[in-house]
């Protein structure tokens, strides 16, 4: 038998009433993705041959953002929302061509690939129609009971249940691989007469249990909590963050602060980083070997080369660094900015959709917009981009080997040749030739013997 | 009986020496709060008929104090300190017309005011002569021991009890109901025969026990923790601090990080808001439906309307948002800003007493103060209202619809026209007419085969 | 018999491999410092006559360390490094005229110099060949077991140790005193035959305790505990965060939250300090009575003196602040900056070697580079110092009294005089005499009925 014909199915269509958000419960973040992400990178470990998600509740959205993941999946639409079981039989043209069918919760972030992995082999290996994971909780109270009788399992919900039932701790953990020619016979013999007219899947394994054998592999709770109000969002999180976190430190990330920092699971981390406290990496990010993150530091789709020094205060978002860049205090780079090996950012620097060419420093003050800079070019202080016009964004050149003067204004669209220099204070309108001086300012002069009392506008 | 017939006497002249400040004891803020706030709303809560604070170190502050937090409360002086009965002897002319009094201690903020409530009520409904708050201490030692014998009640010190009285680990909460006859009547017959030279309220209770009934009602030791010094001080201000924050998650609070998030007790919060690690939101606050608070930002006094996107380091103070306003990241607004609706005080901006109109957006490196900016207008990087000519403060008035161009600077008094606009790098210091350009700045020339080597100074 | 014969001996050549670093373990920080400061202390703190470190790794980098530190310690060089009693051996010249040596690790940051005091007053008092410490191991599996028959002590490697020896949990803690005669005497005798092929210490204990008396001092295990992997250095490091942060609070530091806030070892704190959440003091700094720190904050080696107030957001090196100064929020000094008595560094503001004067003011948005301000003077918002050319640093003075005027560059090296303004928007680049005004600016003029969609450039 071969796990190439097991596929995996989200169920990803509910709202997350408990949750009282607009945005729906599989698009809620935990460590900066989705939680639709974590059941697909789960299945994509396990190693099953197609994905599908079930969505639902604001389904376009979800959708789109499983796209925009890359993840190779299918997608099916559950409308009206009717149960667990109709939500698996509104993705039947997708799994009626398999032979197993491996079902995740959207809310199972903690659940690894390993452990489907060891689910999935379980159920071929034993040949059965259905193989659940269960888990001994702690406290049972709300969830449904794994009852086996001779060989027999069934899944009685905590309503339905015997005083004998309800003080068994072995509880579903919503997580199960069906024969699929089995599950598709019992899907449509299921009913919804119960309080809230839903098919409820866990009836599906009582059938299965009549036709053939179910197999319940335990598993720690934690790997199977879910997330259903805010505060067991906030504590599936702090879970995972210290899943995480401590994964990296086995690995060799030096971090002094467990409780203050993030990490995210896509973010990858070279040899020898440093990360001090406060600090967030998020999403596709990737941190070269022997980087320095200062505290207090913010990160989302950041790729850095080698030797890069964040010094802290720093707020970066989809952008590039090479090798041995520096950054901050009290910056911040956003949409696509590249910062060419051995540049700078510095204090109070802002820079977006820009190139900062190799060398090149850019150290106080700064507001730098749609701009291609060169080479060993010193920006500086409180020198701008004027990159909008009041109806559009225009771009800045500047050359290799420049020096702009403090204050200096470069009013886009506008360019400075290699080697040119512009005077501090001058607004630069025109472009100014490669080696040249660019000057738009008055002369000084000084008035002696004034007196700031008698003159109020100076 | 009514409630309406108790007062409620909160006993704040301690300096709290352990404390080791020259801020009373009364004034140590938790969550943004004085200490004094806290026995004050829950006396509130408890449905009182009046309240009173008895102050003494530092006095006049915390009378003022009091005043500002909003509370309609007495204020009586004590002085000198002789003791807690004494504090209460203090107020007696604001006590003695009422039929009960309900005294608390000014560091007990985990009370509630359904404690209090129930407290009263038992009194009421058991007509006691003294009914007071007790609790089961882990570690008893240095508490007074609530003795109960028969019917009578004694409490009695930690250096007074016998090895047998030790062992009692029920302890006095500093928490009273009196009926106000009979405790007038037992004041004046307490002694100050003890080390302090001080008259104890303690001794009016074991007073009144041969008199008539008192009764103990026990509450959780963590409801009666009180604050001597700097430790219990940041211990409970952890309990106060996970309460109030973990009590909004369970309203819809969206909020990831239990660790470093600080919401204070008059803040005010919608539907579907997340607040992301490390906020601080405290004072008379009010975040409004939909709106997102970034990471390490820090909010006292801010009101702000619905789906408003606070980007994350940002300090706002005093200030009022309406919706869909934008902020930050690294903002700092104070002094009584208005950002009206859709507006945008972008990065490395600092507004102050300052207007914002709709739509209008200070995207980067500003100083806006003493100024009111029309609708629809934007600030160039880098603009600067010139509100200060080193004798006193000008306003500066923009109207709607204007473009201010990068670093400009506005000499105020000033004001610019509805549509008008201002040249990059121009000083403004007369009026720009309504859709008028105003410009202030030299021609750009360019000196070609210019070299820097020969030239300093550019 | 005296303390003062006692020489101490740190062993800090290794690598530390599990740490995966090219810093080596000694320089690994902790609150700010190496690790090698910790021992170095402790061992001060305990009134030894002399010190010494073995460094091997990175040698020279650790005893530049160490002289930078400031502490009296000799250095020597350990090359092969072969094992710990070849380290001791490394440094035998410095040794061999002592009578006692006490040998340390350098990763154990929790040791305390009373600890040490009562290891070597136990080693003279009783006359041992050797004194070392030991701790009572919750796991003691990887640790070296204590093994004591009659009078007898061996310490017995894991991997060597039989069954009965395995379940033995006192454990070897590494740190020693020596009779110097005896240990002399032992050293050469040791081998070599181990799987490393290295000389080990702990052997030499086994052999002494053939010819004399070898005393075993148990101490806490947490005080013991030593650095080998990331998660290590981060679990210590929490423990040694806590520890010199609550002995802060015992002697009256008021902060609220103990899970985010970080105190060096070397700091030193004034009376009624306030803290707020996030900050970190590092390094050789002093805060001042009566001054206030604010949330998020990030100071390394600051003095400052009282009642000055840090705002929050703020960041400082190696930086002076007199009495009453104001800093932040969104500040960032830095590299020898003076705030003299009285004066403020407000909103976006960098400064760098520079002297800011009393009473004065730099409040927005500068730059100040290489400058000397004097007293009662106020740099508007966005001024900024043109301190580099190009090619060099140069220097501008500011006299009393002055008004610098919004937006003025001042191109260095230029100086201002007492009591002189500069124009908002000029670019200085000649010196101002006192009492004049220096200007450089065009003047401003109003172009009616403009229309900024016809024209582009503004």
């Amino acid at each position: 038998m071969s796990a190439g014909l097991v596929g995996g199915l989200v169920l990803a269509a509910g709202k997350g009433t408990r949750l009282k958000s607009s945005t729906p419960k599989a698009l809620f973040p935990i460590l900066g993705e989705p939680l639709v992400y974590y059941p697909l990178r789960a299945m994509e470990e396990s190693g099953v041959s197609a994905m599908c998600v079930v969505v639902g509740h604001e389904g376009e959205a979800v959708a789109s953002c499983v796209r925009d993941l890359g993840f190779e999946a299918s997608v099916a639409f559950q409308s009206p929302m009717l149960g667990t079981a109709h939500a698996v039989m509104c993705a039947r043209d997708w799994w009626k061509e398999l032979k197993h069918l491996l079902v995740l919760p959207v809310d199972a972030p903690m659940l690894s690939g390993e452990t489907l992995r060891g689910l999935i082999d379980s159920h071929l290996s034993q040949g059965n129609l259905c193989t659940l994971l269960a888990f001994e909780a702690g406290d049972p109270s709300g969830y449904g009971r794994v009852i086996r009788s001779g060989g027999a399992v069934r899944i009685v919900e905590e309503k339905d249940a015997s005083p004998e039932e309800k003080a068994v701790r072995l509880c579903n953990g919503g997580v199960y691989v069906f024969d699929v020619e089995a599950l598709d016979g019992v899907l449509e013999r299921l009913d919804n007469r119960n309080a809230q007219g839903e098919y409820y899947l866990p009836d599906a394994v009582s059938l299965l249990s009549q036709m053939g054998s179910i197999g319940v592999l335990s598993v720690c709770e934690d790997e199977l909590r879910g997330i259903n109000d805010p505060l067991q969002y906030a504590q599936l999180s702090e879970l995972l963050r210290l899943r995480v976190l401590t994964r990296w430190l086995s690995l060799g990330l030096k971090c002094l602060d467990l409780n203050s920092v993030w990490i995210g699971p896509r973010v990858e981390i070279g040899h020898d980083v440093w990360i001090e406290q406060g600090v967030t990496v998020i999403g596709r990010s990737r941190i070269g070997d022997s980087c320095r993150i200062g505290a207090m530091s913010w990160l989302n789709h950041v790729e850095m080369g080698s030797r890069c020094r964040v010094l802290g205060n720093v707020r970066m978002e989809s952008s590039k660094l090479g090798d041995g860049v520096q950054v901050g205090p009290f910056a911040f780079l956003r949409d696509g900015v590249i910062m060419e090996d051995g540049s700078l950012a510095g204090r109070f620097v802002e820079i977006k959709k820009s190139r900062i060419g190799e060398g090149s420093k850019v150290p106080h003050l700064s507001y730098v917009g749609d701009a291609s800079i060169g080479r060993d070019t010193n920006i500086g202080a409180g020198a701008i981009t004027c990159n909008y016009d009041g109806v559009s964004k225009n771009p800045t050149i500047i050359g290799d080997n420049c020096f702009i003067g403090s204050d200096t204004m470069l009013v886009a669209p506008v360019s400075v040749g290699d080697g040119a220099t512009t005077a501090a204070g001058s607004v630069i309108t025109q472009d100014v030739p490669a080696g040249s001086l660019g000057v738009a300012r008055a002369r000084q002069r000084n008035v002696e013997g004034w007196s700031r009392r008698r003159h109020k506008k100076d």
